[in-house]
């Protein structure tokens, strides 16, 4: 088959073709020059067709159930007539499940249901990481007509935040667990949330679940919410039973209503867009200044090191050297 | 007086003269190049000097309490025969208690006993902020022969996470209130902590203390702590009623001991010191970059603000231009 014109992607996904969309998501995703131009001029062309879809990230560490859960989820939006997408992130190299078949394992009903969209997102070294490359995935999906898109994050890697800066309503999903057992969760990321929840809250896991979740109701007000003046609530769900899901799709609703007022959701969207600007552009001006610096810049990172010099003398020193 | 040449700022420091540290402290604070050089000579020549205190960063809200409890536990520490200095931070330029005279209300011994130094840092526009001007005059301190060097901030301000890279042991103090009353303590603070004190726990305010730091104790393992290996414990205190103070103090002492193993403590500040250069050259990198690129960085801003460009593509149309 012959590759598709810019155009042939461009009227493809803004029909809905799941097919195209998966290909014009690999354009996006390769590294050939030729591509990436062909990529930037379908992207473009689809943004005013973007930014209709309720955006909805999901993070947890591994074992916290949370592909079972965007199953579970996404199987009672599919029942309510909506089309759901589902991006997951994995940093790591080794992902289980990031295959195709993978994903069907993980979930069974979205991998197949021709209203729903499964894709994992592949390690990236270009600018901005994996993370960009699924932000433009997010738009793509949307041109193409899903009215809410899940990313699925480990929540454990640098990533996070830029996830979070991806999405209108994020959640972290945790397990109850003896302490040894835990893995915290990574920095920062309990300060992004619009909800928590406690999985597998079921059986004999049920009040160590609801302890958890009593704790966190009473340690959340005292940090800062990501969306000024949404309180964020802590729940318990088992994906397994599905209870508790109900509860959580109801809470999204009342958050996109609250989005709704006061011009919130505009607000929101144009400072992730002006987030990506410039962390796009601060990484891209570090990469060139470290390549341009070369060994001068190791050799004085060495020294600061090893205390033999204080950092505001040895940025000094490094930048009269430099355009 | 005639200003003190360099020697004579060396020698004054290293004989711990509170005087010369006062007047070096100044010096480092001063904008004007030629005080600016002869900062950095000073500073220079005392670095081997350096890294002898036990640093301590305390944070948390207006009204929790942080300098009454900083002069409760000062004040043990001076009974103790160490040597205190407090550096407080307030990036706000209302600062009420900021003069000295302030600072004696606040802290009536730490701010009289000639055993201990406190200084407010004054606001700075200067690269780095207030944060890297608090850090040299940490460093100064330490030359001048101060065992403890306490820094003081607010806890909601951008300058936290530059605070925690310049200390050992970083302590949150909160106060247990009704939710309506709380302000967040700002993003990420909370995965920063080395402990976190519950203060006012005494009187009619004990119970509802106790619960808050049940609470704590129940939420603070599902964080990533910033000393790895180091469990972050939740404890109350009371700076009126002078409780819970010994068992802080042991608390710190057991951190330090924590720190002296496997080289933890060398290992933190050498990581310390390259953040420092590191976040000093991108911030100077990044002023660089704005005033030069002018108008074409603002417009192409502007773009991404209304959605008309992708970020992506909008950074590449950037860096095309400049060199």
């Amino acid at each position: 088959m012959a590759a598709p014109s810019a155009a042939d992607y461009i009227q493809g996904v803004l029909a809905g073709d799941r097919n195209i969309l998966a290909r014009a998501i690999t354009l996006i995703e390769s590294q050939a020059p030729a591509h990436q131009a062909k990529a930037s001029e379908v992207l473009q062309a689809l943004l005013p067709q973007t930014g209709k879809a309720l955006r909805i990230g999901v993070s947890g560490l591994p074992g916290a159930g949370k592909s079972s859960l965007i199953e579970s989820l996404g199987s009672l939006l599919l029942d309510q007539g909506y089309r759901v997408a589902v991006l997951a992130v994995d940093p790591s190299s080794t992902r289980r499940g990031g295959s195709i078949l993978g994903d069907k394992t993980r979930m069974p009903r979205l991998a197949t249901d021709p209203q729903a969209f499964v894709r994992p997102s592949p390690n990236s070294g270009a600018l901005g990481g994996v993370a960009r490359k699924t932000r433009e995935t997010l738009l793509l999906c949307e041109a193409a007509g899903f009215e809410i898109v899940i990313v699925e994050t480990v929540g454990v890697g640098q990533s996070e935040i830029q996830i979070r800066e991806m999405v209108d309503f994020y959640l972290l999903v945790m397990i109850a667990g003896a302490g040894d057992d835990l893995q915290g969760i990574k920095r920062g990321v309990m300060e992004m949330l619009d909800a928590l929840v406690i999985n597998k809250a079921d059986g004999d896991n049920l009040k160590r679940a609801q302890a958890a979740c009593r704790d966190f109701r009473g340690t959340l007000p005292f940090l800062e919410a990501y969306t000024p003046g949404w309180e964020v609530p802590a729940l318990c769900v088992s994906a397994l039973e599905k209870t508790g899901l109900d509860t959580l799709w109801q809470l999204i609703l009342d958050f996109q209503d609250f989005m709704q007022q006061e011009q919130r959701l505009i607000h929101l969207r144009q400072q992730q867009q002006v987030y990506w600007f410039e962390s796009l552009l601060k990484e891209a001006l570090w990469n060139r200044f470290q390549a341009e610096a070369g060994t001068k810049y190791q050799d004085l990172r060495q020294a600061v090191h090893r205390a033999e010099i204080e950092p505001y003398l040895a940025v000094s020193d490094l930048l009269k050297h430099s355009s």
